[in-house]
Protein backbone atom coordinates (compact mmCIF):
# COMPACT_ATOMS: atom_id res chain seq x y z
CA UNK A 1 0.00 0.00 0.00
CA UNK A 2 0.93 3.60 -0.77
CA UNK A 3 2.66 5.37 2.08
CA UNK A 4 -0.10 8.08 3.59
CA UNK A 5 0.23 10.35 6.69
CA UNK A 6 -1.84 10.20 9.23
CA UNK A 7 -3.54 13.21 8.21
CA UNK A 8 -3.84 12.00 4.44
CA UNK A 9 -5.87 8.69 5.79
CA UNK A 10 -7.55 11.19 8.22
CA UNK A 11 -8.73 12.86 4.99
CA UNK A 12 -9.41 9.22 3.16
CA UNK A 13 -11.83 8.53 6.21
CA UNK A 14 -13.56 11.60 6.48
CA UNK A 15 -14.17 11.57 2.50
CA UNK A 16 -15.55 8.27 2.56
CA UNK A 17 -17.70 9.45 5.61
CA UNK A 18 -19.51 12.02 3.92
CA UNK A 19 -19.72 10.17 1.15
CA UNK A 20 -21.40 7.30 2.82
CA UNK A 21 -23.84 10.09 3.93
CA UNK A 22 -25.30 11.53 0.94
CA UNK A 23 -25.30 7.98 -0.76
CA UNK A 24 -27.60 6.97 2.21
CA UNK A 25 -29.87 10.06 1.69
CA UNK A 26 -29.90 9.37 -2.17
CA UNK A 27 -30.96 5.95 -1.81
CA UNK A 28 -33.56 5.75 0.55
CA UNK A 29 -35.07 9.09 -1.15
CA UNK A 30 -36.75 6.43 -3.73
CA UNK A 31 -36.37 3.01 -1.49
CA UNK A 32 -39.90 1.03 -1.53
CA UNK A 33 -41.25 4.34 -2.81
CA UNK A 34 -44.07 2.86 -5.57
CA UNK A 35 -43.84 4.09 -8.95
CA UNK A 36 -39.95 3.83 -9.07
CA UNK A 37 -38.89 2.93 -12.69
CA UNK A 38 -36.24 0.18 -13.01
CA UNK A 39 -34.50 0.81 -16.65
CA UNK A 40 -32.69 -2.37 -18.47
CA UNK A 41 -29.03 -2.24 -19.02
CA UNK A 42 -29.67 -5.52 -21.18
CA UNK A 43 -30.22 -7.14 -23.84
CA UNK A 44 -31.16 -10.52 -23.03
CA UNK A 45 -31.57 -10.36 -19.17
CA UNK A 46 -32.97 -8.13 -16.95
CA UNK A 47 -30.43 -6.06 -14.87
CA UNK A 48 -31.94 -2.66 -13.40
CA UNK A 49 -30.55 0.44 -13.02
CA UNK A 50 -32.65 3.24 -11.19
CA UNK A 51 -32.99 6.92 -10.35
CA UNK A 52 -31.27 6.30 -7.20
CA UNK A 53 -28.14 4.63 -8.90
CA UNK A 54 -27.78 7.19 -10.50
CA UNK A 55 -28.37 10.06 -7.68
CA UNK A 56 -25.89 8.16 -5.42
CA UNK A 57 -22.94 7.85 -7.48
CA UNK A 58 -23.69 11.86 -8.48
CA UNK A 59 -23.65 12.76 -5.24
CA UNK A 60 -20.60 10.56 -4.10
CA UNK A 61 -18.55 12.23 -7.19
CA UNK A 62 -20.01 15.61 -5.59
CA UNK A 63 -18.48 14.98 -2.60
CA UNK A 64 -15.01 14.14 -4.29
CA UNK A 65 -14.77 16.86 -6.58
CA UNK A 66 -14.65 19.27 -3.22
CA UNK A 67 -13.32 17.11 -0.80
CA UNK A 68 -10.36 14.95 -3.22
CA UNK A 69 -10.63 16.63 -6.39
CA UNK A 70 -7.17 14.90 -7.70
CA UNK A 71 -8.12 11.42 -6.72
CA UNK A 72 -9.52 8.93 -9.88
CA UNK A 73 -12.86 7.73 -9.80
CA UNK A 74 -14.12 4.36 -11.15
CA UNK A 75 -18.32 3.97 -10.52
CA UNK A 76 -20.58 1.65 -11.79
CA UNK A 77 -23.22 4.20 -13.49
CA UNK A 78 -20.65 7.36 -14.85
CA UNK A 79 -17.52 5.49 -15.66
CA UNK A 80 -14.29 6.31 -15.00
CA UNK A 81 -12.13 10.14 -14.28
CA UNK A 82 -8.52 10.04 -14.45
CA UNK A 83 -6.78 11.70 -11.44
CA UNK A 84 -3.30 12.36 -10.38
CA UNK A 85 -2.46 11.23 -6.53
CA UNK A 86 -2.10 7.57 -7.58
CA UNK A 87 -5.24 6.68 -5.58
CA UNK A 88 -8.50 5.54 -6.81
CA UNK A 89 -11.88 5.59 -5.36
CA UNK A 90 -14.70 2.80 -6.47
CA UNK A 91 -17.92 3.01 -6.21
CA UNK A 92 -20.82 0.93 -6.54
CA UNK A 93 -23.88 3.32 -5.81
CA UNK A 94 -26.34 0.96 -5.13
CA UNK A 95 -25.01 -3.32 -5.77
CA UNK A 96 -27.86 -5.42 -5.41
CA UNK A 97 -30.03 -3.07 -7.50
CA UNK A 98 -32.66 -6.43 -8.00
CA UNK A 99 -33.06 -6.88 -4.06
CA UNK A 100 -33.25 -2.46 -4.06
CA UNK A 101 -36.14 -2.66 -6.40
CA UNK A 102 -37.96 -5.71 -4.47
CA UNK A 103 -37.61 -4.35 -1.06
CA UNK A 104 -35.26 -6.04 0.31
CA UNK A 105 -33.02 -4.76 3.12
CA UNK A 106 -29.30 -6.90 1.99
CA UNK A 107 -28.31 -4.31 -0.91
CA UNK A 108 -25.96 -1.94 0.23
CA UNK A 109 -23.97 1.01 -1.05
CA UNK A 110 -20.07 0.43 -1.66
CA UNK A 111 -18.06 2.80 -1.13
CA UNK A 112 -13.58 1.86 -1.34
CA UNK A 113 -10.00 3.41 -2.05
CA UNK A 114 -7.63 1.64 -4.16
CA UNK A 115 -3.66 2.41 -5.18
CA UNK A 116 -1.77 0.22 -7.48
CA UNK A 117 -1.70 -3.10 -4.71
CA UNK A 118 -5.63 -3.00 -4.48
CA UNK A 119 -8.35 -1.44 -2.31
CA UNK A 120 -7.17 -0.72 0.86
CA UNK A 121 -10.12 1.18 2.82
CA UNK A 122 -13.77 0.08 2.29
CA UNK A 123 -16.71 0.28 3.53
CA UNK A 124 -20.17 -1.52 2.90
CA UNK A 125 -23.40 0.58 3.66
CA UNK A 126 -26.96 -0.75 4.15
CA UNK A 127 -29.20 2.51 4.46
CA UNK A 128 -32.56 0.75 5.73
CA UNK A 129 -31.26 -0.85 8.50
CA UNK A 130 -28.64 1.75 9.28
CA UNK A 131 -25.30 -0.09 9.39
CA UNK A 132 -21.86 0.47 8.21
CA UNK A 133 -19.16 -2.04 7.78
CA UNK A 134 -15.98 -0.63 7.75
CA UNK A 135 -12.62 -1.77 6.70
CA UNK A 136 -9.05 -0.46 6.32
CA UNK A 137 -6.45 1.85 7.76
CA UNK A 138 -6.35 0.56 11.38
CA UNK A 139 -10.17 0.27 11.71
CA UNK A 140 -12.27 -2.97 11.38
CA UNK A 141 -15.69 -2.22 12.84
CA UNK A 142 -19.45 -1.97 12.65
CA UNK A 143 -20.87 1.27 12.94
CA UNK A 144 -24.64 0.65 13.78
CA UNK A 145 -27.69 3.08 14.82
CA UNK A 146 -26.79 3.03 18.46
CA UNK A 147 -23.62 0.99 18.67
CA UNK A 148 -19.88 0.65 17.35
CA UNK A 149 -18.87 -3.21 17.14
CA UNK A 150 -15.60 -4.47 16.08
CA UNK A 151 -15.46 -6.54 12.83
CA UNK A 152 -13.68 -9.92 13.05
CA UNK A 153 -14.03 -13.09 10.96
CA UNK A 154 -15.16 -16.45 12.38
CA UNK A 155 -12.24 -18.72 13.72
CA UNK A 156 -13.85 -21.65 12.05
CA UNK A 157 -11.42 -24.03 10.36
CA UNK A 158 -13.99 -26.63 9.50
CA UNK A 159 -15.17 -26.66 6.18
CA UNK A 160 -18.16 -29.60 7.11
CA UNK A 161 -19.14 -26.72 10.01
CA UNK A 162 -19.01 -23.50 7.69
CA UNK A 163 -21.79 -21.35 6.51
CA UNK A 164 -21.63 -20.44 2.68
CA UNK A 165 -23.40 -17.57 0.97
CA UNK A 166 -23.69 -16.73 -2.99
CA UNK A 167 -25.69 -15.38 -5.33
CA UNK A 168 -25.93 -18.24 -7.55
CA UNK A 169 -27.69 -19.94 -8.80
CA UNK A 170 -28.46 -16.72 -10.35
CA UNK A 171 -24.84 -16.35 -11.87
CA UNK A 172 -22.25 -18.30 -13.18
CA UNK A 173 -20.92 -20.40 -16.07
CA UNK A 174 -21.77 -23.74 -16.47
CA UNK A 175 -18.48 -24.93 -15.39
CA UNK A 176 -18.62 -21.87 -12.35
CA UNK A 177 -21.86 -23.35 -10.92
CA UNK A 178 -20.57 -27.24 -11.07
CA UNK A 179 -17.73 -26.02 -8.72
CA UNK A 180 -19.81 -23.94 -6.49
CA UNK A 181 -22.08 -27.02 -6.38
CA UNK A 182 -18.95 -29.20 -5.71
CA UNK A 183 -18.36 -26.88 -2.39
CA UNK A 184 -21.67 -26.75 -1.77
CA UNK A 185 -22.02 -30.62 -0.89
CA UNK A 186 -19.30 -30.27 1.69
CA UNK A 187 -20.45 -27.29 3.84
CA UNK A 188 -22.85 -27.56 6.37
CA UNK A 189 -25.14 -24.50 5.11
CA UNK A 190 -25.84 -22.61 2.27
CA UNK A 191 -27.90 -19.30 1.82
CA UNK A 192 -28.55 -17.24 -1.18
CA UNK A 193 -29.56 -13.69 -2.40
CA UNK A 194 -27.62 -11.57 0.70
CA UNK A 195 -26.13 -9.51 -2.35
CA UNK A 196 -22.93 -7.83 -0.66
CA UNK A 197 -24.65 -8.16 2.94
CA UNK A 198 -22.94 -11.21 2.67
CA UNK A 199 -19.39 -10.28 2.75
CA UNK A 200 -20.56 -7.77 5.66
CA UNK A 201 -21.80 -11.29 7.28
CA UNK A 202 -18.37 -13.01 6.48
CA UNK A 203 -16.52 -9.65 7.89
CA UNK A 204 -18.93 -9.59 11.04
CA UNK A 205 -18.11 -13.81 11.99
CA UNK A 206 -21.82 -14.47 11.17
CA UNK A 207 -20.75 -16.69 7.99
CA UNK A 208 -17.47 -18.49 6.86
CA UNK A 209 -17.18 -18.08 3.03
CA UNK A 210 -18.55 -16.42 0.33
CA UNK A 211 -18.06 -17.41 -2.76
CA UNK A 212 -19.58 -15.47 -6.39
CA UNK A 213 -18.77 -15.57 -9.85
CA UNK A 214 -19.12 -12.62 -12.56
CA UNK A 215 -18.28 -10.06 -10.84
CA UNK A 216 -17.00 -6.57 -11.74
CA UNK A 217 -13.68 -4.64 -10.28
CA UNK A 218 -16.77 -2.30 -8.85
CA UNK A 219 -18.58 -5.21 -6.67
CA UNK A 220 -15.32 -6.55 -5.06
CA UNK A 221 -13.10 -3.31 -4.02
CA UNK A 222 -14.70 -2.27 -0.74
CA UNK A 223 -15.80 -6.04 0.22
CA UNK A 224 -12.40 -7.42 -0.03
CA UNK A 225 -10.83 -4.30 1.98
CA UNK A 226 -13.65 -4.68 5.15
CA UNK A 227 -13.37 -8.78 5.02
CA UNK A 228 -9.53 -8.56 5.21
CA UNK A 229 -9.46 -5.81 7.78
CA UNK A 230 -11.64 -8.44 10.01
CA UNK A 231 -9.12 -11.02 9.29
CA UNK A 232 -10.25 -12.65 6.59
CA UNK A 233 -8.42 -14.14 3.33
CA UNK A 234 -10.16 -13.11 -0.35
CA UNK A 235 -8.37 -14.44 -3.75
CA UNK A 236 -10.22 -15.30 -6.49
CA UNK A 237 -11.05 -19.27 -7.46
CA UNK A 238 -6.68 -20.05 -8.08
CA UNK A 239 -5.90 -18.22 -5.11
CA UNK A 240 -4.62 -14.91 -7.21
CA UNK A 241 -5.88 -11.30 -6.34
CA UNK A 242 -9.43 -10.87 -6.55
CA UNK A 243 -9.74 -7.24 -7.05
CA UNK A 244 -10.28 -6.77 -10.71
CA UNK A 245 -13.58 -8.92 -10.20
CA UNK A 246 -14.85 -12.39 -12.27
CA UNK A 247 -14.61 -15.37 -9.71
CA UNK A 248 -14.36 -13.99 -5.81
CA UNK A 249 -14.08 -16.64 -2.52
CA UNK A 250 -13.90 -14.53 0.35
CA UNK A 251 -12.84 -16.72 3.61
CA UNK A 252 -12.71 -16.08 7.12
CA UNK A 253 -9.44 -17.64 7.41
CA UNK A 254 -6.42 -19.01 5.88
CA UNK A 255 -7.28 -22.51 6.73
CA UNK A 256 -10.95 -22.72 5.66
CA UNK A 257 -9.88 -20.51 2.63
CA UNK A 258 -7.45 -23.40 1.59
CA UNK A 259 -9.91 -25.76 1.98
CA UNK A 260 -12.72 -24.10 -0.18
CA UNK A 261 -9.75 -23.11 -2.61
CA UNK A 262 -8.66 -26.68 -3.35
CA UNK A 263 -11.81 -27.61 -4.81
CA UNK A 264 -13.07 -24.71 -6.31
CA UNK A 265 -9.67 -24.67 -8.27
CA UNK A 266 -9.70 -28.83 -9.39
CA UNK A 267 -13.39 -27.96 -10.30
CA UNK A 268 -12.84 -24.63 -12.26
CA UNK A 269 -9.85 -25.36 -14.35
CA UNK A 270 -11.10 -27.48 -17.34
CA UNK B 1 -64.53 -15.17 10.93
CA UNK B 2 -65.66 -15.90 14.39
CA UNK B 3 -67.96 -12.80 15.78
CA UNK B 4 -65.35 -10.63 18.28
CA UNK B 5 -66.49 -7.93 20.52
CA UNK B 6 -64.34 -4.53 19.77
CA UNK B 7 -63.11 -4.88 23.30
CA UNK B 8 -62.07 -8.65 22.26
CA UNK B 9 -60.06 -7.59 19.42
CA UNK B 10 -58.67 -5.09 21.37
CA UNK B 11 -57.68 -7.61 23.56
CA UNK B 12 -56.33 -9.99 21.15
CA UNK B 13 -54.00 -7.07 19.26
CA UNK B 14 -52.69 -6.01 22.59
CA UNK B 15 -51.62 -9.65 23.11
CA UNK B 16 -50.10 -10.09 20.04
CA UNK B 17 -48.53 -6.92 20.56
CA UNK B 18 -47.26 -7.88 24.10
CA UNK B 19 -46.18 -11.56 22.48
CA UNK B 20 -43.85 -9.31 19.80
CA UNK B 21 -42.44 -7.19 22.18
CA UNK B 22 -40.74 -10.09 24.25
CA UNK B 23 -39.66 -12.96 21.71
CA UNK B 24 -38.07 -9.69 20.00
CA UNK B 25 -36.02 -9.64 23.06
CA UNK B 26 -35.16 -13.17 23.49
CA UNK B 27 -34.47 -13.05 19.64
CA UNK B 28 -32.03 -10.11 19.82
CA UNK B 29 -30.46 -11.41 23.08
CA UNK B 30 -28.61 -14.44 21.29
CA UNK B 31 -28.43 -12.79 17.50
CA UNK B 32 -24.98 -12.34 15.98
CA UNK B 33 -23.91 -13.78 19.26
CA UNK B 34 -20.62 -15.84 19.09
CA UNK B 35 -20.73 -19.25 20.24
CA UNK B 36 -24.55 -20.01 20.04
CA UNK B 37 -25.18 -23.44 19.50
CA UNK B 38 -27.67 -24.80 16.35
CA UNK B 39 -28.87 -28.04 17.10
CA UNK B 40 -29.79 -30.45 14.03
CA UNK B 41 -33.38 -31.20 14.54
CA UNK B 42 -33.28 -33.60 11.17
CA UNK B 43 -30.88 -36.58 10.27
CA UNK B 44 -30.33 -36.18 6.90
CA UNK B 45 -30.18 -32.54 6.50
CA UNK B 46 -29.51 -29.36 8.35
CA UNK B 47 -33.06 -28.36 10.15
CA UNK B 48 -31.13 -25.81 12.82
CA UNK B 49 -33.18 -24.73 16.23
CA UNK B 50 -31.71 -22.49 18.95
CA UNK B 51 -31.78 -21.48 22.28
CA UNK B 52 -33.10 -18.65 20.77
CA UNK B 53 -36.17 -20.03 18.85
CA UNK B 54 -36.77 -21.87 22.47
CA UNK B 55 -36.47 -19.08 24.63
CA UNK B 56 -38.41 -16.97 22.54
CA UNK B 57 -41.77 -19.35 22.19
CA UNK B 58 -41.43 -19.94 25.95
CA UNK B 59 -42.08 -15.84 26.25
CA UNK B 60 -44.86 -15.52 24.12
CA UNK B 61 -46.45 -18.60 25.67
CA UNK B 62 -45.97 -17.24 28.96
CA UNK B 63 -48.00 -14.14 27.68
CA UNK B 64 -50.86 -16.22 26.51
CA UNK B 65 -50.88 -17.81 29.38
CA UNK B 66 -51.55 -14.37 30.89
CA UNK B 67 -53.72 -12.57 28.76
CA UNK B 68 -55.17 -15.63 26.89
CA UNK B 69 -55.41 -18.54 29.08
CA UNK B 70 -58.51 -20.12 27.50
CA UNK B 71 -57.27 -20.02 23.72
CA UNK B 72 -55.16 -23.25 22.27
CA UNK B 73 -51.38 -22.48 20.84
CA UNK B 74 -49.45 -24.01 18.63
CA UNK B 75 -46.44 -23.37 18.29
CA UNK B 76 -43.12 -24.66 16.17
CA UNK B 77 -40.54 -25.88 19.36
CA UNK B 78 -43.35 -26.69 22.36
CA UNK B 79 -46.32 -27.94 19.85
CA UNK B 80 -49.98 -27.92 20.64
CA UNK B 81 -51.97 -26.91 23.63
CA UNK B 82 -55.61 -26.98 23.73
CA UNK B 83 -57.89 -24.33 24.84
CA UNK B 84 -61.81 -23.90 25.09
CA UNK B 85 -62.50 -20.56 23.58
CA UNK B 86 -62.51 -21.44 20.18
CA UNK B 87 -59.20 -19.78 18.81
CA UNK B 88 -55.47 -20.95 18.55
CA UNK B 89 -53.03 -19.12 18.24
CA UNK B 90 -50.08 -20.36 16.13
CA UNK B 91 -46.35 -19.45 16.69
CA UNK B 92 -42.96 -19.36 15.12
CA UNK B 93 -40.78 -17.86 17.69
CA UNK B 94 -37.99 -18.31 14.78
CA UNK B 95 -39.30 -18.65 10.71
CA UNK B 96 -35.77 -18.80 9.25
CA UNK B 97 -33.60 -20.37 11.51
CA UNK B 98 -31.21 -21.05 9.11
CA UNK B 99 -30.97 -17.21 8.32
CA UNK B 100 -30.65 -16.11 11.60
CA UNK B 101 -27.86 -18.35 12.77
CA UNK B 102 -26.05 -17.06 9.79
CA UNK B 103 -26.69 -13.17 10.80
CA UNK B 104 -29.04 -11.81 7.98
CA UNK B 105 -31.81 -9.56 8.57
CA UNK B 106 -34.89 -11.50 7.21
CA UNK B 107 -35.24 -13.96 9.36
CA UNK B 108 -38.91 -13.21 11.54
CA UNK B 109 -41.25 -14.22 14.34
CA UNK B 110 -44.56 -15.10 13.29
CA UNK B 111 -47.44 -14.59 15.19
CA UNK B 112 -51.12 -15.60 14.38
CA UNK B 113 -54.44 -16.26 15.40
CA UNK B 114 -57.15 -18.56 13.90
CA UNK B 115 -60.62 -19.98 14.32
CA UNK B 116 -61.97 -22.66 12.43
CA UNK B 117 -61.83 -20.99 8.57
CA UNK B 118 -58.15 -19.87 9.20
CA UNK B 119 -56.08 -17.08 10.45
CA UNK B 120 -57.51 -13.88 11.06
CA UNK B 121 -54.92 -11.44 12.32
CA UNK B 122 -51.45 -11.87 12.42
CA UNK B 123 -47.63 -10.52 12.77
CA UNK B 124 -44.64 -10.70 10.88
CA UNK B 125 -41.81 -9.04 13.37
CA UNK B 126 -38.18 -8.46 12.35
CA UNK B 127 -36.45 -7.77 15.52
CA UNK B 128 -33.25 -6.69 14.17
CA UNK B 129 -34.35 -4.32 11.42
CA UNK B 130 -37.18 -3.05 13.67
CA UNK B 131 -40.20 -3.89 11.80
CA UNK B 132 -43.50 -5.24 12.47
CA UNK B 133 -46.02 -6.23 9.34
CA UNK B 134 -49.23 -6.25 10.79
CA UNK B 135 -52.51 -7.12 9.32
CA UNK B 136 -56.20 -8.49 10.38
CA UNK B 137 -58.87 -7.15 12.59
CA UNK B 138 -59.08 -3.98 10.57
CA UNK B 139 -55.42 -3.16 10.52
CA UNK B 140 -53.17 -3.34 7.84
CA UNK B 141 -49.61 -1.63 8.50
CA UNK B 142 -45.84 -2.01 8.66
CA UNK B 143 -44.58 -0.39 12.26
CA UNK B 144 -41.05 0.43 12.38
CA UNK B 145 -38.87 2.51 14.42
CA UNK B 146 -40.12 6.15 13.76
CA UNK B 147 -42.98 5.25 11.68
CA UNK B 148 -46.37 4.10 10.57
CA UNK B 149 -46.87 3.09 7.11
CA UNK B 150 -50.05 1.59 5.16
CA UNK B 151 -49.72 -2.02 3.82
CA UNK B 152 -51.01 -2.11 0.19
CA UNK B 153 -49.46 -4.88 -2.35
CA UNK B 154 -49.23 -4.35 -5.83
CA UNK B 155 -51.75 -3.14 -8.63
CA UNK B 156 -49.22 -4.67 -11.24
CA UNK B 157 -51.25 -7.14 -13.03
CA UNK B 158 -48.69 -8.29 -15.51
CA UNK B 159 -46.85 -11.95 -14.67
CA UNK B 160 -43.95 -10.28 -17.68
CA UNK B 161 -43.10 -7.81 -15.17
CA UNK B 162 -43.70 -9.28 -11.91
CA UNK B 163 -40.83 -9.86 -9.24
CA UNK B 164 -41.21 -13.34 -7.56
CA UNK B 165 -39.58 -14.32 -4.45
CA UNK B 166 -39.22 -17.79 -2.80
CA UNK B 167 -36.50 -19.91 -0.98
CA UNK B 168 -35.88 -21.99 -3.82
CA UNK B 169 -34.08 -23.33 -4.72
CA UNK B 170 -33.54 -24.96 -1.31
CA UNK B 171 -36.83 -26.99 -0.93
CA UNK B 172 -39.47 -28.61 -2.94
CA UNK B 173 -39.77 -32.13 -4.63
CA UNK B 174 -38.47 -32.53 -7.94
CA UNK B 175 -42.57 -32.33 -9.59
CA UNK B 176 -42.33 -28.60 -7.04
CA UNK B 177 -39.05 -27.61 -7.99
CA UNK B 178 -40.23 -28.02 -12.08
CA UNK B 179 -43.62 -26.50 -11.63
CA UNK B 180 -41.78 -23.60 -10.10
CA UNK B 181 -39.26 -23.15 -12.83
CA UNK B 182 -42.11 -23.63 -15.29
CA UNK B 183 -43.10 -20.22 -13.72
CA UNK B 184 -39.55 -18.67 -13.08
CA UNK B 185 -39.41 -18.04 -16.67
CA UNK B 186 -42.31 -16.19 -17.12
CA UNK B 187 -41.68 -13.52 -14.45
CA UNK B 188 -38.94 -10.58 -14.73
CA UNK B 189 -37.41 -10.91 -12.12
CA UNK B 190 -36.44 -14.09 -9.31
CA UNK B 191 -35.07 -13.49 -5.77
CA UNK B 192 -34.11 -15.87 -3.34
CA UNK B 193 -33.28 -16.51 0.39
CA UNK B 194 -35.46 -13.98 2.12
CA UNK B 195 -37.38 -16.48 4.72
CA UNK B 196 -41.07 -14.95 5.83
CA UNK B 197 -39.58 -11.03 4.99
CA UNK B 198 -40.60 -12.02 1.53
CA UNK B 199 -44.37 -11.96 2.61
CA UNK B 200 -43.72 -8.54 4.23
CA UNK B 201 -42.66 -7.18 1.02
CA UNK B 202 -45.68 -8.92 -0.51
CA UNK B 203 -47.58 -7.01 1.65
CA UNK B 204 -45.71 -3.65 1.29
CA UNK B 205 -46.57 -4.05 -2.63
CA UNK B 206 -42.62 -4.18 -3.17
CA UNK B 207 -43.03 -7.51 -5.11
CA UNK B 208 -45.39 -9.12 -6.81
CA UNK B 209 -45.78 -13.33 -5.89
CA UNK B 210 -43.77 -15.46 -3.34
CA UNK B 211 -44.09 -19.26 -4.04
CA UNK B 212 -42.99 -22.04 -1.94
CA UNK B 213 -43.43 -25.69 -0.97
CA UNK B 214 -42.33 -28.07 1.96
CA UNK B 215 -44.64 -25.58 3.84
CA UNK B 216 -45.63 -26.29 7.63
CA UNK B 217 -49.16 -24.79 9.07
CA UNK B 218 -47.27 -22.39 11.58
CA UNK B 219 -44.89 -21.28 8.52
CA UNK B 220 -47.89 -19.76 7.07
CA UNK B 221 -50.49 -18.65 8.99
CA UNK B 222 -48.92 -15.51 10.37
CA UNK B 223 -47.92 -14.57 6.74
CA UNK B 224 -51.89 -15.26 5.00
CA UNK B 225 -53.21 -13.05 7.54
CA UNK B 226 -50.85 -10.29 6.73
CA UNK B 227 -50.85 -10.34 2.78
CA UNK B 228 -54.39 -10.91 2.99
CA UNK B 229 -54.90 -7.75 5.13
CA UNK B 230 -52.37 -5.99 2.31
CA UNK B 231 -54.71 -7.06 -0.59
CA UNK B 232 -53.45 -10.15 -1.48
CA UNK B 233 -54.69 -13.76 -2.98
CA UNK B 234 -53.29 -17.05 -1.13
CA UNK B 235 -53.99 -19.99 -2.12
CA UNK B 236 -51.77 -23.59 -2.34
CA UNK B 237 -50.86 -24.05 -6.10
CA UNK B 238 -54.41 -25.76 -6.73
CA UNK B 239 -56.33 -22.58 -5.36
CA UNK B 240 -56.78 -24.63 -2.28
CA UNK B 241 -56.79 -22.70 1.28
CA UNK B 242 -52.89 -22.72 2.19
CA UNK B 243 -53.35 -22.30 5.97
CA UNK B 244 -52.20 -26.09 6.46
CA UNK B 245 -49.22 -25.32 5.28
CA UNK B 246 -47.68 -27.43 1.86
CA UNK B 247 -47.23 -25.48 -1.00
CA UNK B 248 -48.24 -21.73 -1.31
CA UNK B 249 -48.89 -19.38 -3.90
CA UNK B 250 -49.27 -16.21 -2.39
CA UNK B 251 -50.29 -12.87 -4.86
CA UNK B 252 -50.68 -9.24 -4.99
CA UNK B 253 -54.27 -9.45 -6.20
CA UNK B 254 -56.59 -11.59 -8.09
CA UNK B 255 -55.25 -11.14 -11.78
CA UNK B 256 -51.47 -12.32 -11.07
CA UNK B 257 -52.61 -14.80 -8.71
CA UNK B 258 -54.69 -16.69 -11.41
CA UNK B 259 -51.99 -16.35 -14.35
CA UNK B 260 -49.58 -17.75 -11.46
CA UNK B 261 -52.26 -20.53 -10.67
CA UNK B 262 -52.54 -21.50 -13.36
CA UNK B 263 -48.98 -22.51 -14.34
CA UNK B 264 -48.37 -23.90 -11.39
CA UNK B 265 -51.45 -25.96 -11.41
CA UNK B 266 -50.64 -27.75 -14.59
CA UNK B 267 -46.75 -28.00 -13.86
CA UNK B 268 -48.00 -29.62 -10.19
CA UNK B 269 -50.53 -31.78 -11.19
CA UNK B 270 -48.49 -34.80 -11.96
Amino acid sequence: MAKLSAQEQAKIKATANAMAEVAQVETMRHFRVSGLVADNKEQDSFDPVTIADRAAEKAMRAVLAKMRPDDAILGEEYGFQAGTSGLTWVLDPIDGTRGYISGTPTWGVLISVRDADGPFYGIIVQPHIGEQFIGGLGEAQLVSRNNVKPLLTSKNTDLGNATMLSTFPEIGSEIERAAFTDLARDVRLVRYGMDCYGYALLALGCVDLVVEAGLQSYDVQAPIAVVQAAGGVVTDWQGKPAHDGGRMLAAANADIHQSALEILRKASEN
